[in-house]
């Protein structure tokens, strides 16, 4: 097949995934920005495939209405009478979201009658964290854990001026339902804490190109920005000087962008500046910039990302998995409203497995984010394909008080806070402290967005499940087929399934095996490197030695970390004997020859998932080489490209990871595979 | 004491140095553009110190005269009768070094009278290469594998404007005879590449720097700069409009420097451009350049440094250690009599303990110059004090074909050749096949030139026994201490001995152990990472199991390589039994509980040396603290900073090697120390 029409790939939105809409006569009522924009969308697609926009809503296939009488700005209700499809929205961020999701019904949309159905957001927030940087790192390049080439909003040190490639992004994101966007990386560096000052002309035309797809702006700041930026000879949250630095501070963001969204911060961690440094806390820290904030409307996410990163390997009694929980689980209720925690999935960092944080269970006095990492740092860095919505999926469903209970879901959107389904943990106002789901973004300025192509489907199946957590992902990564690939024959569809559905466990097979996690190269993050970070300063080790694996974390006998979370689970992860296979060595150091659940050894299981794995990335290489005529030559030959990498890195992980347990453990394979 | 009283520490030339000659009256007769330079030395020192520059011989304490009957440029003799010191030697170079020697024997040199000695240098090259690149690498710094800041020859990416550190470098070389400088990286860059052309003027004003000290200058070339500079479409050796532009480069070179030394070249080593790329072999390349500088007199040293650096670790049969054998040995005498071949003095990679490299023994018919490293890249990079003095002692005096025969000293300054010494191996022409001395300088804008102020000492003990291989370098430290600290009370040099003597063997003992090598943090090379490079394409492995540690280089079950060696030493090193200790691990993988010709296990020499070596440390710092009124303060503190970090970084090593070793073999520590 040819290559697609434009040097940018359109991703889920080709003008073909519009063709239903576009074929019919539609009707499009109401006021407000965002209902311009679907005005503009329906015009662009019924110009293109022969339906037209209709003033008159008795002549329309298609009718979409704002109806302020139905509850929830977002919200949208859609049912088909007489051959006619009726959509009322509650606000027209509503009537943006009704579109795409008749976009993505497609034909199914314009089908047999039925009564209308309601559809609303679960999460409030649906964020994208963009790491972006202003300049370029000689070595991290532009974007902090980027794997798409540069920024689109950035070149040469300022905003850049062409923003085509924004808007191109803030309409992909729409479409999704995505409503809010941090603009710069949470290490803010010199050129970018000015963002709020010198550079703000540049932030206003941003959040002009986001702002008719319904997203709002944020930006990331630095505690120090008063000194840095303001010349205050401090930073102190309970400094006056401070306070009415950052007041000021927030009235001229506001003054130039009224729906700003907020600030987003990383403080004392990893070497960022924080309230540390004047004896303060965290909670100190982020009212200081709340209150700023709070004249406005606009929202302090604060992340709850804070360890030691200068730890001794030698002392085994520091656990850095405690971190965030022994930092902000005391600081419950303490912060105010307009403050959300952003809190990692897991207690380390992004990893391929790990358990659920249990800062997420220990903070009902608090608004929570939780937060993903879409940007592929730890899962191939976009050279692998490995779809993460399952794993996004199994968090965010995760029962934190056991199976059936309330969810990570419902605490990130603040449902069934104070009703006591959290059992003892229950210590609710009553009031709903709604959070969010946020993730850091995988986009740059490659032509396909994502660097590998099959990583859309990353940043699709994250905004639709902020949408719905409790989504199916196999049916979102089903529609971001169907959208991405509107005219594809079945075996596409087929072919992608094959090597997605099942990618993020492949990905886990062939890399840090049982919840262990890192094994990487130190620093860039990308490949294996069993012990690399063993003898380090970043608490992140394996503790393996001739006779076995794994991290003591058990009250018993460990850490005690196990300790941090309710029942059922402190209980769960505590014995060996419940504790979940794909977290045993998170939680206990067991012998190479202990035999799982699954009826192997430690050793075996490295073997066995190994060469599985690294097999399985052959075949899919196999494969998609079928899919030569059916998808676009660039988008198959970067596609087959990085598939051949993922073959040759997944077989170099194999072969590391067999031949490091064979030399620690001595055991040999039980099906006699080459270990080297 | 109160600091240096410039900005730029005097090294072994401060003023109270030359305060015996300068007390004397002194007469110089001579000419030549060297005895300008002893002549002003000299007005310096009497001016200073109390004596005179006199023109009547009969007056003086000291005749310092040319006369060129006497055998040999750079030789010298020197008697005391009557009371006068008077020298002769052979050229204005000569002259430089008795000036030199005098000033060294200080106060001794007006002593009781003696005959004439003749004192003339070992070896015909005396060079220092420097990896200074012009402009500044963001992660490597501007010197290559540099500890001691950036260039002292270039800035923004030019020939600096004021060359005065190189006047007072240039001094400093010249007495102690260094005769060679290489001026840029042998990794030659696209800027560096054009010092050949665009940046010939800064060239000419650097040997227009180094001239008046004796010192010629040499350029790293790159292979492929008919090309990238000189825009040719190949850079084949044998097409002949290749062969013109170096022809014309090397006329243009000589018609602005006509003292030019030649070309130092790393070809097809580490990614850098090569004969290969046109089935050319490493004879074709360096001929193809000795031809261009032949009319004019120059040398190409051409590099043996080369091997497959895209190795598959998994690969057991592929010997990195082999491969500079097995490139050149089959090319002995295909070379041009202007053609050294530059060999590392071990046959991997300038690491604290290597075997001698079997190259230099198996080229009777080729010039040879062995490569030593006084920047310490895998020695401390300058942050630990090591001293090399007794490791380059040894392998200059290794006797290649067993003890008493000839050395490596012998075979690079082309001694003996053809007397059949050499046993099997003589195939000598007859025609002494002069090489030379060359390492890598550890010199940069640094305030003390080095970085650690003690590291001097290797810059000086190198090139002195560049002119004497079969000094005692202990005798050499104890001049190097003797000038740099001139006033200095006893315990100075008590503890400057007490402090370096050892140094080296120290560093060894809480380092990689046993000859094994290797096990730093890959990339920058400081620090420990011992399992860093054993899954890399490096080919630097240690293969360490439960079982064992080590590399089976032996004929009989290994990679072959001890077969590169002559009797004795092929037979010495193939057995476990009569290889020595320090080597051990180098030729063979033995069971961590293999007892050594020391008496105790491989597991235990670990624990034992670790914890002996790093307590060292922490004795040496102390006893450096005690200087703190006995050296200048500038000075005590820099020292007093790197022994701290020194202290800190060897524990780190020996812990992190202790447990290692532990984890693996499961022995403990025989003496209950703590293994973490």
């Amino acid at each position: 097949m040819t290559n697609s029409p434009t040097d940018v790939h359109p991703a889920w939105l080709p003008p073909a995934a519009l063709r239903p809409v576009g074929a019919r006569r539609v009707h499009v009522a109401g006021d407000g920005p965002l209902v311009a924009t679907v005005r503009a969308e329906v015009a662009a697609a019924t110009t293109a495939h022969g339906g037209a926009l209709v003033d008159d809503p008795a002549a329309a296939d298609l009718v979409l209405t704002v109806d302020p009488a139905l509850d929830g700005a977002d919200a949208f209700v859609v049912g088909r009478r007489d051959g006619v499809t009726t959509v009322r929205a509650g606000g027209d961020a509503g009537l943006l979201h009704a579109l795409h999701h008749v976009v993505r019904q497609g034909e199914a949309a314009f089908g047999a009658d039925h009564e209308d159905e309601r559809h609303a957001p679960v999460e409030p927030v649906r964020m994208l964290d963009h790491w972006d940087n202003m300049t370029v790192h000689p070595v991290m390049g532009q974007v902090e854990r980027g794997y798409a080439g540069g920024s689109i909003f950035y070149a040469d040190g300022k905003v850049r001026h062409d923003l085509s490639r924004v808007e191109a992004y803030a309409r992909l994101l729409g479409s999704v339902g995505i409503n809010a966007v941090g603009l710069n990386n949470v290490n803010v560096h010199a050129t970018e804490a000015r963002l709020l000052t010198d550079h703000l002309d540049g932030v206003v035309r941003l959040a002009a190109a986001f702002r008719p797809h319904g997203v709002r702006v944020y930006l990331s700041v630095s505690f120090a920005a008063p000194m840095t930026v303001g010349g205050l000879p401090s930073s102190d949250p309970l400094d006056p000087d401070v306070q009415a630095w950052w007041a000021d501070a927030a009235a001229r963001v506001y003054a130039a962008v009224p729906d700003f969204g907020g600030f987003v911060v990383k403080a004392d961690s990893e070497g960022q500046p924080g309230p540390f440094a004047y004896g303060r806390d965290h909670a100190d820290g982020a009212n200081l910039l709340a209150r700023a904030l709070a004249p406005f409307g606009g929202t302090v996410f604060w992340r709850a990302f804070v360890y030691d990163h200068h730890q001794d390997w030698r002392d085994r009694s520091t656990d850095r998995a405690r971190a965030a929980y022994d930092h902000f689980a005391p600081l419950d209720g303490r912060f105010d409203d307009n403050v959300v925690l952003q809190v990692k999935y897991g207690p380390m960092d992004f990893q391929t497995r790990e358990p659920v944080s249990p800062v997420i269970a220990a903070m009902p006095r608090t608004r929570l984010a939780v937060e993903l990492q879409v940007t592929q740092e730890y899962t191939g860095q976009q050279r692998h394909a490995v779809w993460l919505g399952p794993q996004w999926s199994q968090i965010l469903r995760f029962g934190l008080w056991g199976d059936g209970g309330r969810t990570v879901a419902d605490v990130a959107a603040g449902a069934g806070a104070g009703t006591g389904a959290e059992g003892a943990g229950a210590a609710g106002t009553g009031a709903a402290r709604t959070g969010g789901i946020v993730a850091v973004s995988n986009v740059g300025d490659d032509p396909f967005w994502t660097g590998h192509p099959l990583a859309q489907a990353n940043l699709y199946t994250f905004a639709r499940l902020a949408w719905d957590p409790s989504a199916d992902p196999v049916t979102l990564l089903d529609e971001w087929i169907g959208l991405t690939f509107p005219d594809a024959a079945a075996p596409v569809r087929d072919t992608l399934h094959g090597i997605l559905d099942d990618s993020w466990r492949t990905y886990e097979d062939y890399t840090a095996p049982l919840g262990v996690g890192f094994m990487v190269r130190p620093g860039h993050h990308y490949g294996p490197d069993v012990d690399g970070y063993e003898y380090t300063p970043w608490g992140t080790y394996h503790f393996a030695d001739r006779d076995g694996i794994g991290v003591d974390r058990t009250r018993a006998t460990g850490t005690g970390y196990t300790g941090q979370y309710p029942a059922p689970w402190r209980e769960v992860y505590e014995d060996v004997a419940t504790c979940p296979d794909e977290l045993l060595l998170f939680f206990h150091h067991v012998p190479w020859s202990h035999v799982l659940h699954s009826g192997v050894s430690v050793a075996q299981h490295v073997y066995d998932t190994h060469w599985a794995g690294a097999e399985r990335t052959g075949s899919n290489a196999a494969a998609w080489t079928a899919l030569a005529d059916e998808v676009p030559d660039d988008l198959h030959a970067r596609v087959t490209e990085r598939l051949a990498e993922q073959v040759r890195s997944a077989h170099e992980w194999r072969d590391q990871l067999c031949t490091y347990v064979f030399r620690h453990s001595g055991i040999p394979d039980a099906r006699g595979r080459r270990i080297y």
